[in-house]
This record gives structure tokens, sequence and C-alpha cells, in this order.
């Protein structure tokens, strides 16, 4: 497979339609830990997830994504994508995990493949994460690996009838390589 | 014509393909000015301003955007825009003038035409204005308009060979009405 | 908002997609009224006028429509649109209108006000409009503006299981320069 | 080939792209002839040809337009296209011919041939032949086959730097019917 | 119409919407008949053909297909289309026919005028028809023409959930050319 | 990076587009090795280059194509591509290398990588490798893994001003399987 491995259990791999199934049983059975920060994991039909698919493959044939599902033994365990700005040479950085394989690290390992990626290979000079206020769990990831952070943009996302701040960290190509 | 009247000399009207080649003029006169903080001014064809209306339009179009020419007795002196979020009820302003208007506080009228319009028209919830930091008189804009400094995001702007930083300001809905 | 000014009541913006719904509960109130000539106000589902929004944002963007809303102290009451041949340089106009505002001299008004965006700012050279034989009120309206009837279309449209004859006028920009 | 036979002589057959070099030639050979009342003729290019013929084909694929070229002893002399109003079961012909082979009758039997298709095949209950109003050889033919003259637009058509008339001529079938 | 005419009772003509619904007919009345090597047939629905025709009538316009009907005595009774590639100026035929038509040497004859179209009108070199290896009546079709068979390709057809061989037959216009 | 090891120095990776530039100098340095049995690679562009990794993302996007460039010691050194028949559960293989890294093994050991891919992960029950009769170097390689010879197709691919036969190879999943 086309993948990008990121330790002996687990590894990247281009989202793809025959991911599809695998990918929606995932969310399925997340309904509540995805959704409590992603909205559409609430909602989501098995019609919704081969659409985001075909999507996701679209913006990878355009260039500015870069969409990928997360394998751990064999078992696809949540996602994890690069969203791409060629001009300013940056990225974003988005992900989630199945509540049974949180705790681990996982996405940790898996943000530090991305941003190696990012960095290393498409040769970016900056890579950013955005979460939200509330999740300390999403956010201890940018403060692990060193970001900084570098805002806080008031009601800037609309989660289910509620507005949320969301906190923005953002790491540099220098500071990723005297840290590495 | 179809436009938003902001004084008895300044309105804004959408941005259509019978102004190209005014917008054009104005961009190829200001090459410089223009072009300190946004690059595309400086190598500008006419072709290429035809593209951006044309792009523009199809934004609008789509319901992303809305696009505007700043008039000044019939004048077009510059441009300010719209870029919507549906899914988070958010919109962020962008916007430059010709040299010889500047000074005058048209651009702050403009936003504040801008403002209401996303506000009460739109019923959105938050406006954001992004500035380079160096770009001093862009960013009076938003601190004189009672924004909020939410971040500061380094290097993210390719501006020629460099990086540049840029600030982020935001604005709800609750303080616009409060302070109107 | 986006608007041309026709008197102190009333004003037409460009119909966008907020706009659907007003829109569509006009159209549904009137089912019969503009039924009667217009087949479309007969089965049209909310889903449907959604629709109609979209493609005529789209003639927008590509510039040969200019779809606009009657509005009546802010009230959506009607639409009145051009549509344009810029290789002709000429445009036809048509419209609609809520039973309850007919009678008023609304839809002479906002006509006159496109017949001006369409020779002073568009610079067009002709403007046409049509109608159906027995409609009798659409009629009035280019022969009170002045427009010279130009032919008889036999059997030109369908209506419902039946072909009426449609009246073409026409206006040149000579005549409305002079009438003026 | 894929034809409709009009006499011993000649045929009507769906303009396809390896039809473009032939069609180019006429056209080149008869730029002035054909020139004098569309304006393509006398700019024409090689790509300008195989533009038109795929926007013929794309037409004709969906449905609107039947694009034909006029063959007579397997040689291309001119050209004969329908353009199809669904809704209002109605349609017009457009035309022309190469000078060499005016004066003979063909394009009046080859309206002839599309009229039928029009009337007996497509079931249209009108057909529209609009000419310009200098055009005399082009008017003599709906009136030769019985059209009726039922309109003249002042100014409609924009031919080089002056504005033109144009008459329109109208059939319908039950007259086609009655009179065959 | 525009057609091919393969003798006094048989032409061949561009397959338009407009006979989709005949189409439908004979295949719904053909189901298990077709069905047995071309699984389209069995679940055909009504809307399926239309979507199958436009896509058929869009590669027509691309110039890679000529999808066309057999009709018999004005009844659509079959399909037989060409697609082509340009780059190795070959084409492969591919058809099928109602039931009650078979056995009379209809489908030999309507490739004979495909053939001829294909190598003396559009000047390719080569046609080749491909049939499933139990498929005799298919296969009987170019052995009678000439062809050659130029190989066996296992399991390289899914039908309904097992794996066929198909035969593939190849015929130049030098030996057509020969032959005739 | 996302990639398939074949071993310790060869690995296979989606073409992407930053891949254009190192893509088109592996050609532009070959073109009369590659180009003797593909037409492409004697006028090949640095534009074309990057059309062709296009169109390739977007049938990668579409789920009919998985492109990858062969890798051989992180030097760009050839190409190798699944093209898959969902409907069919079966693909053919394409590919071609540079001439210095030829006589190695290299496209030997990417088929076998590759044909792993379609049996084991995609599930697919044929795979089939054509080649130009005449291109030995090409043909000894699905001789080597074991494809059976299933047909010679007769001046099925124009080269330049020639028509050249080509041989057809496949080979089964039930074989692949027995085999390894």
């Amino acid at each position: 497979m086309f993948k990008c491995e990121v330790d002996e259990h687990i590894y990247l791999a281009i989202t793809e339609m025959r991911h599809a199934e695998a990918l929606y049983n995932v969310i399925a059975e997340n309904r509540d830990h995805i959704g409590q920060f992603l909205m559409f994991a609430r909602t989501q039909t098995p019609e919704d997830t081969k659409s985001f698919v075909q999507t996701s493959l679209n913006k990878f044939s355009a260039g500015t994504d870069v969409p990928t599902c997360i394998w751990y033994d064999k078992q696809l365990i949540g996602s994890i994508g690069l969203h791409i700005s060629e001009a300013h040479r940056s990225a974003s950085i988005g992900y989630w995990i199945s509540k049974e394989y949180e705790g681990r690290g996982i996405v940790t390992k898996c943000c530090e493949a991305m941003i190696d990626y990012a960095f290393r290979e498409l040769k970016l000079n900056r890579v950013e994460i955005r979460a939200i206020n509330e999740n300390l769990r999403s956010r201890a990831i940018p403060e692990r690996l060193g970001f900084k952070h570098e805002g806080t943009f008031r009601q800037d996302v609309k989660l289910y009838d509620q507005f949320a701040d969301s906190i923005v960290y953002g790491l540099l190509a220098e500071e990723w390589r005297s840290g590495n």
C-alpha cells in the first residue's frame, strides 16, 4: 500500500474510496466522542462518508490537501490531514481518533510524521494547528510538540447551537529543524 | 446601479466585468503602493484583472464572497470584499485603496458599511480582519473600529521573498450592537 | 444592501440565496395569479426556488443576466430581471409582482429603473419586452413607457396545454434619451 | 454516413469535428459573401471553426441544437442548423451557403427538409426564421416556403459598427401539414 | 432523420434523448435475452436508459463514440455503436438486438455498414469486435465477416457472480478493401 | 512520504505535481530510449508533463488509476501505473524506466509489487500487461512473472507513421496465489 510508516504498528495512508466503509464504521462507533467537537460525526451517513472521501481525493488531486487515515495493526482508527497553502508555503493539520485508541500518544506520533512530511518533503515554512478552546486533548498535541500559542479566536466556530473560541498554534520550519 | 451607499460621495458596488478596465487602471497606477503588502499588484495584467473579476463573481454566485469596488464621486478608487463562512456565521474583510485617496477615512467608512451589512443583513456573528504586521495603515482600521487583537501569526504570509507576520482582529455581533 | 433605489418605498436588489425563502413565499401565495401566464408558479417547491436563484446567480456571474427582486418597504413583493446580449448591445426585461401590490404602478417604475440602468449604465442600444397576448396588465407597461409594438409571434409560448401568441415591444436608446 | 437526404445531390449531415477543415475552407473562401450578414466569417481562424464545431456538438448532445452541414455531391457547401425550445415545442432555423452554390434553390430545399424534421419527427409546433432586413436572399426563403412575416425588430442585430433590423417569420405545424 | 441506411427495411440513427423511451422498452422486453451477456439489461430503469443516452451523446460530442440504434421498418429493435481510438486509428464495435429480430442477419448487415463507415469515411485502420466466449451468436458475426480471431482473454469480464473469457477479433482496412 | 517499498533501494510513490520537474527531466534525458515505443517521449515539454501529472491525479481521484513513479535511492528513474476496471475486477499495468537503470530487474520487482497490490489489497481478479511486439525488454517482464500470452493484436498501435502489433499477457489472482 501507499503509506507513510509512523512506527511498527501505525501508518498513514491516503484516504481512498475503498476505505469509505471502514471510515464510516469508526465514525458511527464514535458519534458522541468525535461529535463533541466535530459536528459532522453526529449525523454522518455512509453516503456522507463517500462524499467526504471523494471531496478529499479531489483536493489531493488539486494539490491542496493530503487526506489520510490512521491505521493501527491494519485497523482504520482515525484520520489526519494536511491542508496546504502553496502561495504562503504553509499548512494546517486536522485530526481525530477513535475513543478506544486515545491516550496512547498515537495522534502525537502521527502529527510528528505529518510535520516532518510538511517541512522536509514539501519544504513548507509554517504548520498550524487549530483546536477548540475546550478540547483539551486536542490542544495538548501542539503544546507537546513545541508549537507556539499564537492567538485565541473568539466565537470563531459554530458548534451545534453555540459559538466556541478556537486556539491557534503555529510552528516554523526553523523551530522544527532546531528542535529535532 | 446596484450599490450600497456609504456617504454622499462614496458607495460600494458588486464588482462586475464591465468594471475590469477601471479596476486594472487603479491597480496599474498604484503598483508600488498596493504592491507593498499585496503581491498581485506588482505584476497584474489586464487579463489578470479579468480573471480575478470572474473568479470573484463566481464566489459571489456561490454565496461565499461579496466582492465590491469602492467608488468616490463615480470614480473607482479601491476594493473591499467580504469572505463568508456560512457554517460558522462569520466573515473576514479585505481592502485596499488608491494612494491618492488615502488618509481621508474612506476605508474606515467602507468597513463600517460592510460590518453593518454582515451583522444586520446577513446576521453573522463574527467579523475578522487580518493585516500584515508592518502594514500600520491597514491595522489602524480595525483598531479604530473597536476590533480586538486576537492573535499574531508568525511568518504566515509569503511576501515576495520573505515571510511576514499577520495580525488577526476580531469583532462580535454583540460588540457591534452595543457599540453603535 | 446592494440595491437600486426606485423611490422612497421601492428598491431592486440582486436576488441572492438568502432571499430564496421570501421569494418562495410570495410565489406560493400567488400561485394562481402569477401562474396564469408563468407556468413555473403553479408547481414551484422551495427546492425549485433555490435552484432558480442559483441558476440566476450563475447567469449574473456570467454577465448575461441581472436578476433582481422588487422590495417594497423591506418586503419582497416581486421579481424583475434583465437578460443581456452583449454582442448585439441589447437586453430584454421580464417581471411579475404579487397580486396585492398590483395596480399601483410599481412594475412600471421598476421597469423605468431597469431601462435607465440598461441604457445609461450598461450603454445598451435596445431593450425588449415580451408579453403573452392575453396578459393585458403586462402589455400595458411597455405601452405606457413608449415601447413600439414590433411583432406578434403566433403560438410562440406553450402555456399549460395550449399555445399562446406573444407580443414583442422594442425601445431604442435614442428614443429613451429623447423622451426623458 | 449519418445523414438526411434532401435530393440525389444534396444531403445534410450532423457537423462533426472531422468536417472542421472543410467547413473552415468554405468560410475562408466566402469571407466577404457570408460576412456581409454574419460577422464571424470575416475573422474566422481554423481554431475558431474547431471551437464552433465543439460548441455545436455540445448543444446537439444537450438536445438544444441540430447543427448540420450541407453537402452537394460530397462537397461541403454550407451550413443549416435547428435551435430547439423543448418547453415551447418550437425551433428556429439558421443557414448560409457558399456563393458558388447560390441561386439554385439549395437552401430552400434544405430548409424544407429541416422543417419536415422539426414538424414530423420532433413533433414541434412552430418554426421560426430570422433574417436581417437587407438580406433579401435570406428573406426570400421563408417567404417562398409560406412563413408569415410576424415582426420587424428594430436595431436588433449589431453588424460591425452598425445596428440592423431583423425580420421574424413564423410557420405553424398546422400550416405545414395543410400546405404539403 | 439523420441516419445511415442499411437496406430498404433497416437503418441506423444516432441515439438521441427522444429515443430513450423506445430504447428502454426494447430492453425491458428483452431483459433475459440481452441480460444473458450484458448485465445492464437485467436491472435497467427508464432513468438508467436516459443516463446511458446522455453519456453516449456526450461521447459522440467528444468524438470517441458513434452510438446508434437499429431501426427496422421504423421500429427501434437494437443498438450498435462504434468506440474510436483516434490516436491509433482503430475502433471497436458493440451490439445487441431484440430476440424477436434475431436470426435474420440484421446485426451482420448493420456491422457491415459500421465497418464501412469506419474504414471508408473515418479512414480508420483497424476494427475490433469482442464477444464473451459462450456468446456463440455474437461470435458468429465477426467470424462471418472475415475478422481474425486474435486472442482469448481469460476471466476478463465479470458476468453476475462469475468471470467469463472474452474472444477478440480484429479486421484491418487492407483486408476489408481486398475482401469487398 | 506516501510510498510502497519494493526493496531497500526502490519504492513507488503516487505521482504528485511536485514530482513533475524530476519526471520531465528523466523523460528529456531518455527521449530516444523511451520514445522508441512510447511516442509522447519524443516531443514532451515541461508543460506536457504537468498536464499528464494532473490528468493522472484526476484519474487517481476517480479511482480508475494508480499512477506512480519509481524511485531508486531517492532518484526518480521511471514510471509504473495501474489502470483499474472496477466492474470487471481487473487491471492493466504500464511502465517505462530510464535507460541507465535498465537490465537490473528493477521493473520486474516493481511489477511484482503492483501485482501484489492489485491482487492482495485491491482484491482484483485479473492483471493484464500489453507490450508492442518488437519491445522484447518489455515483453520479457510478464513472461518472467508467469503471465500467459493471450493474444496478438494486429496493427493495434500507431507508432509514429507505422502500425505495430501488440501482445497481450494475462495473469489471474488464482495463479498468483498458487505461484507465490
